[in-house]
């Protein structure tokens, strides 16, 4: 899979699997209270390049694990991304209108429904999670829902966004931005190989190995995402750019500076992908998505 | 445990065992996000009779459960019960600033933090459930994070919260408010009876009995919430009552009068405790939370 169309094949079909699976979990209801659902299903069925569940479907194959399984988890995932995005996006927050292209949830529907869609989309993932249809073990289950738990949390996700308000008002230094973006965005992304390793039942070591790609990729990722917030046009990106800079706020970009930048996400998706050999061809997918991180234009 | 003063004394002392179970669970750390934490903490630790945590741990009493374990769900319960209050008090859902007396999250913090306090707390409700300290057996641990879910989102709490965001518009008849305060509060009311039950490994028929009792006093409880709100002086209920009559919400007052309202509760806290009947003496503290919630002032 070194080949890109290949890749974007790879990931356009995983998507589209993504969603069937999200559209069955949110399945709407008759009531009044459906109002809720509808703001979720807006957020979470609203696109994207599911990167998160390709992570988990691609970790999962690894071990060869059942695929629906693997999407099922790759599902929880993305609707606490999708979670995290709702609230980000309102005005008590990032105050943002535009995402993905698409007005945010809380301009789509309201305020209130867009808190309350977001709090549903978070406890939704659990519940997938320990479901029986995720995994026959019971200690699998439970230990999906810690991890997705301890990386979604106030010392991860949560805490790191609260760093993110914490820098509007305070120079970081480079440790402190690392910092902030491992809980912030990493987390998350480690958490999602972490998932695949944990249905696989994976070795030690195994997890150990993919736990740093995770890490590598995610700082990558990040570094990406703050070059596309000063390269980027926001009609490509699908949200408003040059907002960190007009903020004052620290970034990877602002500290490193573009031409380092560049240099260290690239640097960082090498070795993200060395930490792969012991998987083989089976892991040139992940090889592939590593690539992609640092490369992509949106 | 016919007597008064014997109750209140157990409601209390399980409020303290519940307040050193949280206080541990949620422990201070280093970095500039602790804030998040210290808004967890204020308004997880910021009093309240626990009676959700109570109804965790008496019912878990009825099938000799380690006490320890049944403290840490009974905290998980409380977790997400104050994360929705947190939600609730901001001023794009209830807008409230008083809340137990105290200024509410989002007033001591600010409303982003109060956001991510909630986010937070409920996210730390299911990992400690999934921890392996809550239970030795994983199958366990996995059905607990799915009663919780399940009884906390959208079909559950969150949708309830939507239904009452639905009544501010829309006049309500019986069944269909009946309905709401099922989902909005006698959901996490009965999920507190069956973690008890989950962690006992109870019977069906325990299980079952449980269940009726938590849905009978869900309901007496939010018929005697709302009797407070119209007959409460609001600095012994610590918050703001007479809330639902401005707003022109129709309520079981509104909808049965005050005093068909207090029948109607009290018949139900009678039919809670015929539920408990195969308990035996074990119930006595159950029988008697269902009489206290019919008959307290705040």
């Amino acid at each position: 899979m070194t080949d890109k169309a290949e890749f974007k094949a790879a990931l356009t079909a995983n998507a589209e699997a993504v969603d069937r699976v999200l559209d069955e979990l949110l399945a709407e209801t008759d009531g009044h209270e459906n109002r809720v659902m509808e703001a979720m299903r807006y957020s979470a069925l609203g696109g994207g390049k599911r990167v998160r569940p390709f992570l988990v479907t691609q970790s999962a194959a690894l071990f060869e694990v059942d695929e629906e399984r693997a999407l099922r988890a790759a599902a929880a995932v993305e609707m606490v991304h999708c979670y995290s995005l709702i609230h980000d996006d309102l005005p008590a927050m990032d105050n943002d209108d535009l995402r993905r292209g698409q007005p945010t949830c809380h301009i789509a529907f309201d305020d209130a429904t867009a808190i309350l869609a977001g709090d549903a989309l978070l406890t939704k993932a659990f519940e997938v999670l320990a479901e029986d249809a995720t995994h026959q073990d019971a200690k699998v289950r439970a230990d999906l829902v810690l991890a997705l738990a301890k990386a979604s949390g106030h010392q991860g996700m949560v805490g790191g966004q609260m760093l993110d308000i914490y820098a509007e008002d305070h120079e970081l230094d480079m440790p402190e931005i690392t910092r902030l973006q491992r809980m912030k965005t990493g987390e998350l992304i480690a958490v999602s190989c972490e998932l695949g390793a944990v249905l696989g039942k994976a070795s030690e070591n195994a997890r150990h190995r993919l736990h740093n790609y995770a890490h590598d990729i995610g700082l990558a990722f990040q570094i990406a995402d703050d070059l596309l917030d000063v390269e980027g046009d926001a009609a490509e990106v699908g949200k408003q750019t040059g907002k960190d800079a007009a903020a004052g706020k620290a970034t990877f970009v602002s500290l490193l500076g573009i031409e380092q930048a560049h240099t260290q996400a690239q640097l960082l998706s090498n070795q993200a992908q060395e930490h792969l050999e012991i998987f083989g061809e089976k892991a040139d997918s992940l090889r592939a998505l590593a690539h992609f991180i640092v490369n992509r234009r949106s």
